[in-house]
């Protein structure tokens, strides 16, 4: 083990090399005789020897997986509910780390040379002169922090640990989108107003609260003498915003499971899937604005204002991006490929995963930017495909999910005991875990309350508890931890932020249940019933009013095969310009329609007194509640995961086409027609 | 551009470095205070800018594949014919690598430090001292051949130039599942024998051929002053290896539309698909024997009888690993998992996947593996799995297949400008052109006639042409020509294995439909039609018969939930065993059948005569046919691509089994009722 450096004699540098700081030319230590035929070979072994391993170590995830996969069977088939799949990958990945760590060891290889320079940093390629060969290396990161030259590799500990660029790249994007795709877009836009607050003003002001008291404990500790290292107060406030990212996944299986109270559950995940994003583009603007001229790491009203600056344009460019590329694949599904099931699934997947990457590409936040073209995606394209195509999607998308996300928390496991840099200090976890939650506490409970002036459905305390108990941390803050832990202070970040993960995926995750019994929020809820018992004020916002309107008779025609065609919402003076937009599959949808008002009947009051009886406080003249009533009962409208409903309902919403006249409904028994709606509808939800 | 290495004074070695020959130790060059704090922002800033470019670069890939979807469809939409979507993708390839080549300039980054060292050899790993703190970085592979030590390097056109590693772990392991997995089994062992040897035999035939042929205009040139480098014998005998390998994926499609000649289209397919496996492990074992002591790189028995010998090992090794892991995921699917489509078709895919990591890191060869671990899966798994987890894994493999197919063939496209060491050298290049068309004739002809020799129904010349014409060069070739681009020879091979692969793709690949009708080989021929009209004796060879037997009645039960229960199949005295091994779900499905006998029934002679009236030569008594029949008949023999047919056919079989006796055919009318049943078969395949 533990291949010594031993630093030679240095050689004066020419002054052209002074010049160029990062070209360097280092010399041989060992000049050796010409055997070209040699070399190949011992190259060719040594490149076979390296892929063997890296298949091994794949192997073991896979391995891993599957052992998860078996388990999570096993749960299911018995019912067990104690504890969610993704604490259980984490279990998993513990074990097998263990046993990495304690129980393997592969005899060091001899191929590793140990190159010593002083560089003032590490470049990303390395261009190394072999006999006249030029070879390419890439950066991998850094291996450990060395004490006193000693490198402590156990080379098999540093091939299991991942590039951090892995989580970002492959593992994150198909979870963010598939939270999109899949988001319940009806609960969800009913609660923007709060789940916004929540998720931006809640995050930052978490971000500050756990900064505020981390930089109070880690000074109390640089006078204890408790700290080994540098960390400046960007680096609490660092740790605020990678900490204060809730997760969606955890949350996400235990609610729908649960089948809770439909707003708690928008609430949560949307605040969840939200903070992700506020997370990335807090913590990246606060390292962005770190190195600007001054190493004192200390905190400036100019900095302040230029972070936020680069907050708002990172968030708003990714998320038009995001859009934009929606928009993009709902263009060309609307208008090509259609009857193709595995060209438009092509096309579909590459297309939103090219969001990630523009994005990336581009400066801003690729997972921001996938997140709203999941969103779009759903809204639009969605509508486009062809069934098959629709349920090809859902199902490679679920399962791109899936695996990702046990992946991700296995390995979590996994790294606690293959990381070798853990630095963990028992007083700077305490004060994590008390910033975290007093950090919690300032996002739900103030933002709930000032909510509460404004809502016309409050949020409840018991609510708000759950809130407060439910926020869990998981893949994104791992990920944000995991990217750089270069530094001490990073190094400490990242195995504190370990152990708060676990302990909310586990404890909070697990107590989820009891917790909800306790507060004693119903469970089991008929998320329709639910839905048609509510008719809250508060949603007919003119903004959002707007929104629809507009969303319904200009932008759904033109990208989707729904709503009315161009040249019937369009004024007559833009026929022309309806018609020249409006490609020939959508007058032969509109053919399909049967009649031309067809759509107009739904946004009449006539569809919302369908309702109306069963509804607590009826609202017939608001257009807005028969907008969303619509936006529920047409099949256009529909998102991914709830097309069974909306393909019934489709049905019953043609019949009144087909009869042709505005008022149709059977009315004459308005409850026995409502009950046998309803009925559908439980079937269905 | 060009970053200029300039080697300083060296440095006398220690005596204990001198040992260790590749634990080396550098020394720097030009020593730098410390700035800690700066340090860490200029590589977080590197790494930055340096993933920015990742993310551009695969952005191109996905655009292009983008494109070439559209233009597929396209394609598809207008009926154009003439060119196949892999030569689409290529050409793309090709537009942009010039792009890139000649329109592209981006500046030369400062980030490259280039090091010179006269190592033996490149490690794959290299540790790098900056400032006390290690960095590791991976080889990535040689940049270009110095001359003179400048290193030409368009940074662009090397980042987007893919690591070689990434085609064999991830692009060729889904196309080669897939292959087996929908591979059509019937015919495909119909003509086992004849496709073994053509792929066994026939590439070894073509491998030495085009081996021996190029040794000699390599002698030739090396006279004529015409080589720039070292080929040897062991060289020409590697390049008649790879470029032996035909392609699956062009012919797959090809004849798959036009539904041609089913023992045509099995033998072309089968054949391109195991040569695919014995290139691979053909020139590893060539590339194995040639380090074994000498470097002199000739010919000699006793080595090529220690790579025959390692050539048996590795096919069957690969071979048991890959069918073992399907009967695995077999068992596992068999005895769990039921109703939980998601965890099937995740633990599917892992398992699919592992087959292939365990073999690369066994030594064995994953594509092999892989090619039977889907033949498995498709044999007994896909019988267990739901019928939701069928569709999903069926169009899941179909995506990866189709991305991988049109990413390996845009990229080699693009590789035509931007691999930056390429020798072109005309010789050589009409050398291999003439070595590769005599290589295919002497594979084929021969062959065929040795095989016609023992065929009932005779490979027919103008099948033979076909074969001849249609032994389009691929992926395969591709892949195995660009792992290794080191030496001079390599790279001569690789611009030339490039060319042919071209060649043969556009102008053989597009050829094929006017060959086909200037050979007058019919196209359009309905596959069950022809099956049933022809009865050849050869497959009722006893091997085939036994294996049938022992896999009906004893494997599949086991392993899947088709079959008859094992309590029937095994002796009386297994009875408290084969109790045992039959699953309650098994009892469940035998409660099913309504009869015990019932699946004897289709054993019986009887069904076998549902056809007998239509096949020329007619073999009631031959039990061999009837297995045949049954294979055809029973739902639960069908691959994953032809249940349409299958579960038409299990209905019949279920009217037959509800009816309970032995012997309930309707063979009143028989005509009558084969015509109804022919209906059917022609209304679904």
């Amino acid at each position: 083990m533990g291949t010594t450096p031993r630093p030679l004699v240095g050689v004066k540098p020419s002054n052209s090399l002074l010049l160029l700081a990062f070209l360097l030319t280092f010399v041989l230590v060992g000049s050796r005789g010409e055997s070209n035929a040699m070399d190949n070979v011992a190259t060719e072994r040594m490149a076979e020897e390296s892929h063997r391993q890296d298949s091994a170590n794949l192997l073991i995830f896979i391995m891993l997986l599957t052992l998860t996969i078996l388990t999570i069977w096993l749960f299911k088939h018995r019912r067990f509910r104690f504890l969610h799949e993704t604490g259980l990958a984490m279990i998993y990945g513990l074990l097998v780390g263990v046993i990495l760590r304690f129980g393997v060891h592969v005899p060091q290889s001899m191929s590793d040379l140990v190159l010593s320079c002083a560089v003032n940093a590490s470049p990303a390629t390395l261009l190394v002169n072999v006999s006249g060969r030029f070879y390419e290396y890439t950066l991998k990161g850094e291996v450990s922090r060395s004490k006193g030259h000693q490198v402590q590799d156990d080379e098999m500990l540093r091939k299991v640990t991942f590039d951090p660029e892995v989580f970002f790249n492959i593992l994150l994007p198909p979870i963010i989108f598939h939270a999109g795709y899949s988001l319940k877009r009806r609960h969800f836009f009913r609660n923007i107003g709060s789940i916004l607050a929540y998720a931006f003003m809640g995050t930052v002001i978490s971000c500050f609260v756990i900064g505020l008291i981390m930089y109070g404990f880690v000074s109390f500790m640089k006078v204890v003498g408790q700290l080994a290292g540098d960390f400046y107060f960007t680096d609490c406030l660092f740790f605020g915003a990678i900490v204060s990212a809730t997760d969606p996944v955890t949350v996400l299986a235990i609610f729908n499971e649960l089948k809770v109270d439909v707003d708690l559950y928008a609430l949560l995940f949307g605040e969840s899937v939200l903070n992700d994003a506020v997370a990335i583009v807090l913590s990246s603007s606060i390292v962005a604005y770190q190195p600007a001229g001054d190493n004192s790491h200390s905190f400036e009203a100019m900095a302040m204002l230029k972070s936020f600056g680069i907050f708002l344009g990172v968030f708003s460019g990714s998320f038009a991006l995001g859009v934009a590329t929606g928009v993009m694949t709902a263009l060309i599904s609307f208008h090509m490929l259609r009857d193709f099931p595995l060209l438009e699934t092509a096309l579909f997947f590459l297309m939103s995963w090219s969001t990630f990457l523009l994005a990336e590409a581009c400066g801003f936040t690729g997972v921001v930017a996938v997140l709203f073209c999941g969103i779009t995606q759903a809204h639009y394209t969605y509508n486009n495909l062809s069934p098959e195509s629709q349920d090809r999607t859902k199902q490679l998308f679920e399962l791109l999910n899936f695996l990702a996300e046990n992946f991700i928390f296995s390995y979590m496991g996994l790294t606690l005991f293959s990381f070798q840099s853990h630095v963990f200090n028992p007083m700077f976890i305490i004060g994590a875990f008390v910033a975290v939650f007093l950090g919690r506490a300032a996002n739900i409970y103030p933002l709930s309350f000032l909510l509460n002036l404004g809502r016309k459905n409050k949020i409840r305390s018991n609510f708000q508890h759950v809130m407060m108990f439910a926020g869990l941390r998981g893949a994104m803050t791992f990920a944000l931890s995991i990217r750089d832990t270069a530094t001490y202070a990073r190094q400490m970040m990242f195995s504190t932020t370990l152990l708060i993960v676990f302990f909310t995926v586990w404890i909070c995750g697990g107590g989820t249940m009891p917790m909800l019994s306790f507060m004693s929020i119903p469970v089991g809820v008929d998320s329709d019933q639910e839905n048609a018992r509510r008719n809250t004020k508060h949603e007919s916002a003119w903004p959002f009013r707007m929104w629809y309107n507009f969303d319904h008779n200009y932008l759904k025609p033109l990208l989707t095969h729904s709503g009315p065609p161009l040249t019937a919402t369009l004024p007559a003076c833009c026929g022309p310009l309806a018609r020249c937009l409006t490609s020939p599959q959508a007058y032969e949808n509109e053919g399909q329609l049967h009649d031309d008002d067809s759509d107009f009947i739904l946004n009449d009051a006539s569809v919302s007194s369908m309702f109306a009886d069963v509804t607590v406080s009826t609202d017939a003249s608001g257009s807005h509640t028969v907008n969303r009533k619509r936006s529920s009962t047409a099949s256009t409208g529909g998102g991914p995961w709830d097309e069974g409903l909306d393909h019934e309902l489709a049905q019953a919403e043609n019949e009144v086409a087909i009869r042709g006249t505005r008022l149709v409904l059977p009315m004459d028994d308005p409850v026995e027609s409502v009950g046998s709606f309803h009925h559908r509808l439980q079937y269905h939800s």
